[in-house]
């Protein structure tokens, strides 16, 4: 490739690089899908190295020298387009930011990880942190070389955190957390002084055939296009993609509760639905992406919770599933059920923690974290502190490393910074759906008859079609009008709380 | 790689290089199999680029002038280990081959076979011919081009022969054909002069669930290894394989037919069962690839036909058969049903075509190959000269092209010479399975109990743990003890067919 060619050649140049690189990440992406819905025992060994060639070649290619010197050039040309340049800008910035790390380093990394999911796995069914403690601190000290290695303005965390969530830092993460800690640990202790909610009608017997069936149901009525993708089940739900055009959801099925698939099927939708909303013309490039693990969130909670949650969108679709579940639900009304789905009950897994005490859980994970980092903590402290916090802030006594500090597999992946983006999720989420429903009256009036698509329309609109155009705060400013603004998911919460536990 | 290091060194790294391109093909074949059996509709677009990255890598690497010196280099070595040195061998003869064909050579190829089948879809869908024939010209042409720069001995069409079944030449199957010609016709003819099969109770309803777990059933009982493989749904049933631990097969279920799921199961196990019995060591390198796609279909053949159609390994799993259909089957005997299953009737479609009649659907396509690819038929003359044959050998009028010459795939991908392994298969299957009950009295005895165990074993010992280490007539001469003789084929059907005609 010359660089003294035209822009527009220059310019297709780099969109074909960039497309095959992006052939490269969705085969992988397409082989562990495989491999957490339908993959035989006997296949694990052959699948990992095929994956580990296919992250050698993606990875080999989004540094190679010769995309640096393109991007470089088309940046400086003055003839593109503006959703070129914005392309460019994010490429460049990506070939800048990887080429910081060495082959050597990314291998370091990956092998730390592997050798530390294994012996977390193992630490876990041992049920001892300690088996888990070595690698972890080997874990730590690669995070912070490469926090090192990547710079960093005022803290070490913010360079990991940048990882997820562009732009964010320890600073508005302090913020956030302060402002949003006394009101929910108030709200929480005047809830523990209520009288308990009864859930007891959403376990017992739910079968597997009726439970699937009423998913795909749901997940239809939400928007999500079975043409362009498809639901399966694996052990975590989850979602992937491999493009705007094949999006695959999973969900688990639990007989004895019917809220764990519905409720995986409603989040892992509003992930779907905003990946079926980027932009296919953008293919492989920037543009064609999502911005930002929080925002990312922010559609899956805005689903499963601000919609799922709701007594609106429940009471016209609860007589469906009364028919469904008849001799369950039948003596059961929409008002009982809305207020057991909602429950609260701090407790030790963050998986299956409610709205409420959700938060405590992050804001945990986030202070050890960030101590971890700036080595204020030292990795065989994490067990005594964990206990401590959950005392403290839940009320619950850790009585075990299973149930305690070894519950998330964040960590021996590497992934410091990640927790952060699950309460984002939800605060943004919450001033979404407000700005959504105040900007046009129309989407709650329809939401009370079930009907989702003006919320997933305002959506498509103000978030999906963007794709990685703006960073999560612009994009909040451009949708809300508006910072990422706390009060939206107080206010959300103490609503919906006020009523239901009378306070 | 410095061409001095040890040879050790050199073959560490000739295969590290192996095993990463099959890294990559195994890749390839898993979004082949998600393309046939998950892939949501609107995801197809991105599929095909994908996989195009994925083949256009595989290519890139394995014509590369480096692997080229280093195989050069290595096969010269003379402290290699016998099996390293036939690796070595196999890969060299395969580089060299390879690099006859020049990329633009490859991908004109690709093109035109992707254009050639949309056209063969088109035509098909308003049968006529005349949408393919151009098409179906430049694609002769390209293969005569590909057996010029591939080089032959005699006959052009030993090169395109030489792609599916190495060693195989126009000599071989015209004597092979020859010889069984005429026995073939004659039998097709005393059968016709018999009074006909009732197979009525084959079709009817069978519930699809009941079908599927049938087919499961039988598929375990025949040894497929469910740890290391799968059975999904999907149009065309087929097997793949991403390494001999995991080896996919696919099925279809037609409620009025029950026979379509049965014996594709049969059949797609028979392929497995090589996969699986390849040897695992050698991921990525010849001597743990299947040998050609006559051995193959040997496998697949014997499996279906051998012990599939036969009475012995139906007396004892007929009554869970009826059990499961106690309505259509209870009142048919074993040996009702084995005629049943048995009956020949000359038709249009080649896959629909019973033991007999299927190798005149080869011979005529065989000819018609021959002769295309030596320029004495034009495309033009195909539904005459098809029409004409249909007639003369199996006594069919051919209606229209869409039951004519426009049934098969092959020619739209440009797959001349494919289809003569279909009947080698079944020759071969013959020949082992002969073998195999000779030299092992006992495999018969299993049988008769419902055990293929002792069968499959001879299988593993004497075909599939080889791999390609021998070309299919010396495989058959290590195994069998003799060349490829027809007179297995031909005892065999004419056992069964005395039998079951009366003759």
């Amino acid at each position: 490739m010359t660089l003294t060619k035209p822009t527009r050649d220059l310019y297709a140049a780099y969109v074909d690089r960039m497309q095959k690189i992006a052939d490269i990440k969705y085969s992988a992406a397409v082989l562990e899908w495989d491999q957490e819905t339908y993959l035989p025992p006997k296949g694990a060994t052959a699948r990992s190295r095929q994956l580990a060639s296919l992250s050698e070649i993606a990875h080999e290619w989004l540094t190679a020298p010769g995309l640096g010197d393109l991007l470089q050039e088309l940046h400086g040309r003055g003839d593109l387009e503006e959703d070129q340049h914005r392309n460019i800008e994010l490429s460049l910035e990506d070939y800048n930011k990887g080429k910081k790390f060495s082959p050597a380093f990314i291998r370091r990394l990956s092998e730390t990880s592997s050798r530390s999911f294994h012996s977390w796995l193992r630490a876990r069914a041992a049920n001892s942190f300690l088996l888990f403690k070595d690698d972890l601190q080997e874990m730590v000290t690669l995070k912070k070389e490469e926090a090192e290695l990547a710079g960093y303005e005022q803290h070490p965390y913010n360079a990991l955190l940048d990882n997820f969530e562009k732009d964010c830092t320890t600073s508005l993460l302090d913020q956030v957390f302060s402002t949003v800690r006394a009101p929910l640990k108030e709200l929480l202790d005047r809830i523990a002084d209520r009288p308990g909610v009864d859930d007891s009608f959403l376990r017992g017997n739910f079968p597997r055939g009726l439970q699937w069936d009423f998913g795909l149901d749901v997940i239809r009525q939400l928007g999500f296009d079975f043409e362009a993708g498809r639901q399966d089940l694996s052990e975590h739900p989850f979602t992937t993609s491999f493009n705007a055009r094949d999006v695959r959801i999973t969900t688990r099925i639990d007989e004895n509760n019917f809220s764990h698939m519905t409720w995986s099927c409603i989040h892992e939708t509003g992930h779907a639905l905003y990946e079926q909303g980027l932009p296919p013309e953008y293919y492989g490039l920037p543009l064609g992406e999502f911005t930002s693990l929080g925002i990312h969130e922010s559609q899956s909670r805005l689903w499963e919770n601000n919609v799922g949650r709701s007594l609106a969108w429940w009471k016209p679709v609860y007589p469906r599933l009364q028919a469904i579940f008849p001799k369950r639900l039948e003596a059961v009304t929409v008002e009982q059920f809305y207020k057991a789905i909602n429950k609260v009950t701090p407790s030790l897994i963050r998986t299956e923690a409610d709205e409420v005490s959700y938060h405590f859980h992050i804001m945990i994970r986030y202070e050890l974290e960030k101590q971890l980092i700036e080595a204020s903590l030292s990795v065989a402290d994490i067990p005594g502190c964990w206990k401590e916090n959950y005392a403290a802030w839940l009320g619950v006594d850790v009585p075990d490393d299973k149930n305690g500090c070894l519950q998330d597999v964040h960590w021996s992946h590497g992934s410091f910074g990640y927790f952060p983006t699950y309460s984002l999720g939800s605060f943004y989420a919450a001033q979404f759906f407000a700005s959504a429903v105040y900007q046009d009256v129309s989407i709650g009036q329809a939401l009370r008859g079930g009907n989702t698509a003006p919320l997933l329309a305002w959506l498509r609109t103000h978030i999906h079609r963007h794709g990685r155009r703006y960073p999560s705060e612009q994009l909040c400013q451009i949708a809300t009008g508006k910072s990422l603004d706390i009060r939206f998911f107080l206010d959300y919460l103490l609503d919906k709380y006020v009523i239901i536990y009378d306070l």
